[in-house]
C-alpha cells in the first residue's frame, strides 16, 4: 500500500524541520558543555530522524522517477548506445587497452582530446581571462608533509574488506549497496518490515562507520562476489597513489589527490603579486589522482583525472561583487534547503532574487553560480538537466557557510560536475616545526672574546641533524668539541653558551583571514555529461538504420566542419585542398576526406564525430554547406568558406544569421549601404 | 704552450675520420662474425681514437670560447639576473617553498603559466592544426608491464653513489665531473700530464661504466662533498617515480617518464582511426616524471616537466613530403656530421641543399627540421644561437637512421630543447605473455558427456592465479577437483583433459612495420632559454639604475598590453576600465593598474613582465600606446584601441606597420579608396 505523492512530501516536510531542530539542540548541548551522556542521547536521537528522512525521501524519489525497472533498462541501453559511439569514434580509449587495460584509466583520443582542449580553452576564457584570474600550473608530485597538513593523510580513505582467501579487495559500502539492490529488486519474498530495513540501509550507508558497515556485512553474510569465500573487516584504504621523492627513500610523496593545494601553498606569494589587496582568485588547471578501490562509473569515476579549480579570496567584511548585476537576471533551477525542508521541488529562481532572499549567502557566491551556469550551458549541458543544489546546514562542514552543488544529470543518476563552497575562513594558516638555534651572546662573548662572531656564525650555520646531535651531547654532557672551520680550529661549546630547539612556527602571518569561494570542476566528469546530453539518435534516409548524433555546439565541437568532393574528382579534390588550406590559416579545426566512401556514410561519421557543418564541393566555384541538426543547407562561393566558418565558429553569427540573410548577401548589403552615403 | 687554432682543428678532423674508420672496421668485424678478441682489440682502438677526439675538441672549445674563467663568471652574472627577474614577477616560485621547497619541482606563477599556456596554444596551432595531427591524451599512471617492453624498468638510470655514514645520496658521474673541474681550475700545481688525464676524464665520462666511475672515485680519492665520509661503489638507480595501482598492493606502476609510449599503445588503433593509410601523425601533449638523483641547473633539470611529443609514421618506401617545398628555401644553422669530421664550424645551410644533398636522411625529416626551426624561432628564440646537431652515424642507437638535435643555447652550454630521430622501424610489435587455457575437447567429452560446455566455459574462466595453481596440482597430483557453478557441483578434471600455459603473444600484426620520425619538445627547457633570449637590460630614465626586460613577441607575452590612467582620475579610470572591458570581449588578456605608483615604476613592471605595449589613459577621448623595445609612441582613440590590439595581438598587423599608417589612417583610407570608387 504504496503512499501518495502529497501525503510523503508532507511527511518528509515534518521529519526535515524535525532534523534540523534536534540539530540545533546538539549543538547547543556541545556548546553547553553538556554531559556526555545527554549529547550521546540527543545525538542518537538525530541519526534515528535522518533514517526516517532518508527513507521517505527514497520513497518519494521512486515515486516521482515511476517504474524504477523499466527505465534503468532503457538508461542502460541509452548509456550503452553512446559508449559504443564514443568507443567506435575513439573519443575515449580504455588505457593500455592492447595490455588488457587497467581500470579506471582511459585515454582521450582525437576526437575526445580536440573536445578537452576546447573545454579548457573555453573555461580560460571564461573564468581566467574575465576575471583576470592568477593562473598557477604547481606540481603532481607532493611530500607528505603538504598531504598530512591537509588532512589527506589521514582522512583520504575509503572503506575496503578484503577476500580472505584471494586477497581481492571490494570497497565495503558498494557490496552492501549491491546486496540490499539486488535483494530489493530480486527477492519479492522479503516482508515489509525487512524491504524497509534494507532502504534503510541503502539510504544512509554513505555515513556507516567502519564497524557500523562491517556488522551489516556479517549480519547479511555478504562474502565475496567472484569467489564466494568470506571477507575481512572493512578497514580504511588510503586513495592516494604513493610514491618516493628522491634516492634516498626518505621523503614520501604522493602525486596530488587535487589542485587546490597548490594555491593554497602559494598563497602568500600570490597575494604580494595581486599588491596585497583582496578580493582575488587564484584558478588551476591540472590532473589529479585517485586510486580508487575497484573503479565503476565508465568515465565518472576513474584514477586520474583533470581539475579546474578556483580559488576566490574575498574580505571577509565585503562579499559585495561589482559584476553580479550581470548574472542577477539569470532564472536558474535551484533547490534551496528551504524547499528541500517544505518538501517542493527545485525551480526557477532568478539569482538576483536568490541572493536578495538569503537563499544565496552572498553576491560573490551568486556571481560564481551565475558564471558556472552560463560556463555549462554554453558548452552544451541541458539546462533542464542541471540544478543546483544547497546542502543542509547541518551537512556542511565546519569550515563553510554555504555549499551549492552543480548536480548534472545523467544516466548514472545525479552527479556533481561542480562544487561551489564559500569558506567563512580560509584554513588555517599551517604549522610546520623549525629549528631555532639562540646563542647566548653573553656567554659566548665571555668564552671567545674576539672569536665570538666566528663561533656564532659557524653555531648559526649548523643544519639540523648536527644541532640535534649537539643537543644530546651537551644535555648529557654538559659541553661539546665543535670545529669552526673560519677559525681552523676545534672550540668547546657549553650547555649555558646557546639554545637549540624546534619550534611550531605559523607560516604566514596576515591580520585578517580572507574568506574564500571554492568552485571546483571535474572537468572529466563534464566532458561525460555533455556527451550524454549532447547525443540522439534518428533515422537513416532510407529509415531502416538508426544513425547516431552528437549535437556539440561549435565550440566544442572537435571539428567544426568536413570538407569533402561530391565525387572522386580531381579538379573537385583541389577545390576542397584549398579550402582546406584557407580554414587552417583561419585556425578552423576540421576534416578532408577525399577517399571514395559514399556521401552517406561520411555524414554518417561526420554525425558521429559531432561535426555541426559539412562543406560538399560540387562545383568547382561554389560548395554546399549543410547543418548537422537540421540538414539545412546554403550555397557559398568557394573563396568564402573560410569566412563563413570564422562567423560561425566564433560566435559572431548564427546558422540562422547565416540562413537568413546568408553571409554574402550580408556584404553586399553593407557595401550598397556604403554606395549610398556616397552618393 | 698552447695549440693554435688551425692546428687543432686539422688534428680534430684527422682524428674524427680516423673514429669513423675505425666504427666501420669494428662493424665490418661484428658482422663477419670475427673472432671476440679480434673484436675486442678494435673496439678498443676505437676508444682510444674517441678519448683522443674529445681532447682536441675540449681544447678547442676552450680556446674559442676564450678566456673560460671570465665568461663563467659573466654567464653567472646574467643567469642571476634572469633568475632573480623571474622569481620576483612569479614567472615561477619552487614548489611548496613555505616547507622549505623540494628540490627539481617549480610551480608556474601567474605569468609563467600564461606563457605555457601560450607557448602550447602555438604549438597545437603550428603542428597539430597545421598538419592534421592524432592528437591524444593519455594516462600518466602506467602499469609496470608497458614499462618493463619499453625498456624504462631497466635502463632508466643514472648511477648513484651513497655516503657510507649518512647515506645521502650523489649523481656519481656529477661527483667525479666537479672533482676533475675543480682541480684543473683551482690546482695550478698538477703536472700537464696529470691536467690531460683530467680532461679526457671529462670528455669521456658520459659513457664510463658503474666499474670504471667506482674505480676513478677511488683512484682520485673522492669523498662526501658534505660530510667528508667515504662513498659506496656507483650502482644504477631507477630514475621513475614508483607506485601501486588498486588497493591490492600486486600491481605495481609508475608515473610515466614519457608520453611517447601513450602513442605507441594506441597505434593500432589510431591507424586504423586514419583508415588504415600511412603517413599520419600521433601528437601529445604531457606531464612526465623523473626522479633526478639530484637535480641542479634550475629550471633546466626538474622532476616533473610537460613534453610534446610527436610520432609522424610514413611508409619506409616512400619519405617524401608534399609540403617540404615550404620549408625548402629556409636557411638554417646546421652541424651536420660531415662538417663535424671535417672540422668545420656549423654553418646556414639551405634546406632544400640538405635534403638534396644527403646531408637529411629524407624530405620528411628535413620537413620537420624546418617547421620546429619555424616554431622556435617564432616564440621568439635567437635564431643565431639555436643549431640543429647531427649525431655521429656510430653514435646514433641501432633503430636510428638519422637523429638531430635543436640545440638552443643557455647561459648553462648548449641545451637540447627538441631532439628529432628519424627511425628506419617503428620499435617491434611488443610481445605479453598471456595464459592460454586449451581444453582438450574428446577427453572432456569422454568424461562429462552432456556437461561437457558446462565445464569447458569454468575452466576457461579461470584467472591467472586459478589456473597456474590448477597446472601445479595436475602436474604433482594428475587430477584435481574443480567447483563447477552452473553444475552446482565438483567434477573430477585429469591431466590430460586440458593444457595450461603461458604464451609469448605478438600484441599487434601488421603487414609491414612504418618508420616514424619522433620530435619531442621539452617544453619547460624550451620556456627557459626563451627567458634568456629575450632577457635584456636598459638604463632607466633618471640613468641611475639598470631596468630589466623580456622583449617576448606578442604570441608569447603573458598579457598583450597594460593599461593604466596617466594620473589618479575617477575619468580616466572610467575609460582604462571600459577598455579593459573592450579588450576581454576581444579575447586579449592584460592588466589594468589603477593604483597610484608612479608611472616609471608601472613601466618597470610592464618590462618585467614582458607586456610589448602600455596603454596610457591621459585624456577621455585617445589613449598612448607605447611600444616596449623602441618605446615608440603612437595615439589612438578610445574606441579603437581594441581592435588595434587584436590586430598586433593576432600578427594582422605589426608595430611597424601601424607607426607608418597607423590604424585609423588605415581606414581612413581604404575608406577614401571606397569613396573614390563611388565617385
Amino acid at each position: 500500500m504504496a503512499a501518495t505523492e502529497e501525503s510523503l512530501r508532507r511527511n518528509l516536510a515534518e521529519t526535515l524541520s524535525a532534523v534540523e531542530s534536534q540539530g540545533n539542540s546538539v549543538k547547543a548541548l556541545k556548546a553547553s558543555n553538556a554531559p556526555k551522556t545527554e549529547i550521546d542521547a540527543a545525538i542518537e536521537a538525530l541519526n534515528r530522524l535522518k533514517l526516517e528522512k532518508s527513507s521517505i525521501e527514497r520513497e518519494l524519489q521512486s515515486i516521482v522517477s515511476g517504474n524504477g525497472a523499466d527505465s534503468s533498462v532503457t538508461r542502460e541501453a541509452f548509456r550503452q548506445a553512446v559508449a559504443n559511439t564514443l568507443e567506435r569514434r575513439l573519443f575515449y580509449i580504455p588505457s593500455f587497452k592492447i595490455y588488457r587495460g587497467v581500470a579506471g584509466l582511459y585515454d582521450y583520443g582525437p576526437p575526445g582530446c580536440a573536445v578537452k582542449s576546447n573545454v579548457l580553452s573555453f573555461w580560460r576564457q571564461h573564468f581566467v581571462l574575465e576575471e583576470k584570474m592568477l593562473e598557477v600550473d604547481c606540481s603532481c608530485v607532493t611530500p607528505e608533509v603538504v598531504l598530512k597538513a591537509s588532512g589527506h593523510v589521514d582522512k583520504f580513505t575509503d572503506l575496503m574488506v578484503k577476500d580472505e582467501k584471494t586477497g581481492t579487495c571490494y570497497r565495503a559500502d558498494h557490496l552492501l549497496k549491491d546486496f540490499c539492490k539486488d535483494k530489493l529488486e530480486k527477492d519479492l519474498s522479503i516482508s515489509t518490515e525487512k524491504a524497509a530495513e534494507l532502504k534503510k540501509v541503502l539510504a544512509t550507508l554513505d555515513d556507516f562507520s567502519a564497524e557500523e558497515l562491517g556488522a551489516k556485512i556479517k549480519e547479511y553474510g555478504i562474502i565475496a562476489p567472484d569467489t564466494k569465500n568470506p571477507l575481512s573487516d572493512p578497514y580504511p584504504f588510503n586513495l592516494m597513489f604513493q610514491t618516493s621523492i628522491g634516492p634516498s627513500g626518505l621523503i614520501p610523496g604522493y602525486v596530488r589527490p587535487e589542485t587546490a593545494q597548490g594555491i593554497f601553498v602559494n598563497f602568500k606569494y600570490l597575494y604580494y603579486y595581486n599588491r596585497n589587496k583582496l578580493p582575488f582568485a587564484a584558478a588551476q588547471i591540472g590532473q589529479a589522482f585517485k586510486n580508487e578501490i575497484s573503479p565503476r562509473q565508465g568515465l565518472l569515476r576513474v584514477r586520474e583525472f583533470t581539475l579546474a579549480e578556483i580559488e576566490h579570496f574575498v574580505d571577509p567584511e565585503d562579499k559585495s561583487h561589482p559584476k553580479f548585476f550581470e548574472v542577477a537576471n539569470l532564472e536558474i533551477l535551484m533547490f534551496p534547503r528551504e524547499d528541500q525542508m517544505s518538501g517542493q521541488s527545485a525551480r526557477n529562481i532568478p539569482l538576483g532574487e536568490a541572493v536578495s532572499k538569503g537563499i544565496v549567502n552572498n553576491q560573490t557566491l551568486g556571481y560564481f553560480i551565475g558564471r558556472v551556469y552560463l560556463f555549462l550551458t554554453r558548452l552544451g549541458i541541458d539546462k533542464k538537466r542541471l540544478r543546483f543544489w544547497q546542502h543542509l546546514a547541518n551537512e556542511i562542514a565546519h569550515y563553510a557557510v554555504d555549499c551549492w552543488d552543480a548536480e548534472i544529470e545523467s544516466s548514472y543518476g545525479d552527479k556533481s560536475g561542480v562544487a561551489l563552497v564559500a569558506q567563512e575562513k580560509f584554513s588555517e594558516p599551517r604549522e610546520v616545526e623549525e629549528l631555532v638555534i639562540l646563542p647566548m651572546k653573553k656567554e659566548l662573548g665571555l668564552g671567545f672574546r674576539g672569536n665570538q662572531k666566528n663561533v656564532v656564525e659557524a653555531l648559526e650555520a649548523m643544519n639540523e641533524k648536527e644541532a640535534m646531535d649537539m643537543k644530546a651531547e651537551l644535555e648529557s654532557k654538559g659541553e661539546v668539541e665543535f670545529y669552526v672551520c673560519t677559525l681552523r680550529k676545534n672550540v668547546c661549546i657549553k650547555k649555558n653558551m646557546l639554545s637549540i630547539s624546534k619550534e611550531k612556527k605559523k607560516v604566514h602571518h596576515r591580520v585578517f583571514t580572507p574568506s574564500v569561494i571554492e568552485p571546483s570542476f571535474g572537468i572529466g566528469r563534464i566532458i561525460y555529461c555533455l556527451y550524454e546530453h549532447s547525443f540522439y539518435t534518428r533515422l537513416g534516409k532510407a529509415g531502416d538504420e538508426l544513425l547516431n548524433v552528437f549535437r556539440f555546439p561549435p565550440l566544442v565541437a572537435p571539428f567544426k566542419c568536413m570538407v569533402f568532393p561530391l565525387v572522386q574528382n580531381q579538379k573537385f579534390e583541389k577545390v576542397a585542398e584549398d579550402i582546406s588550406e584557407s580554414l587552417t590559416v583561419a585556425g578552423i579545426s576540421h576534416q578532408i576526406d577525399i577517399a571514395g566512401t559514399s556521401i552517406g556514410k561520411r555524414y554518417a561519421i561526420s554525425d558521429e564525430l559531432g561535426v555541426p557543418f559539412a562543406i560538399t564541393v560540387d562545383t568547382i566555384s561554389s560548395v554546399t554547406i549543410q547543418e548537422r541538426d537540421s540538414k539545412d543547407q546554403i550555397r557559398v562561393k568557394v573563396h568564402k568558406v573560410a569566412s563563413v566558418m570564422t562567423a560561425l565558429t566564433y560566435g559572431h553569427r548564427t546558422w540562422e544569421d547565416i540562413l537568413e540573410k546568408k553571409m554574402g548577401g550580408y556584404l553586399v548589403k553593407l557595401l550598397s549601404s556604403l554606395l549610398r552615403i556616397c552618393r
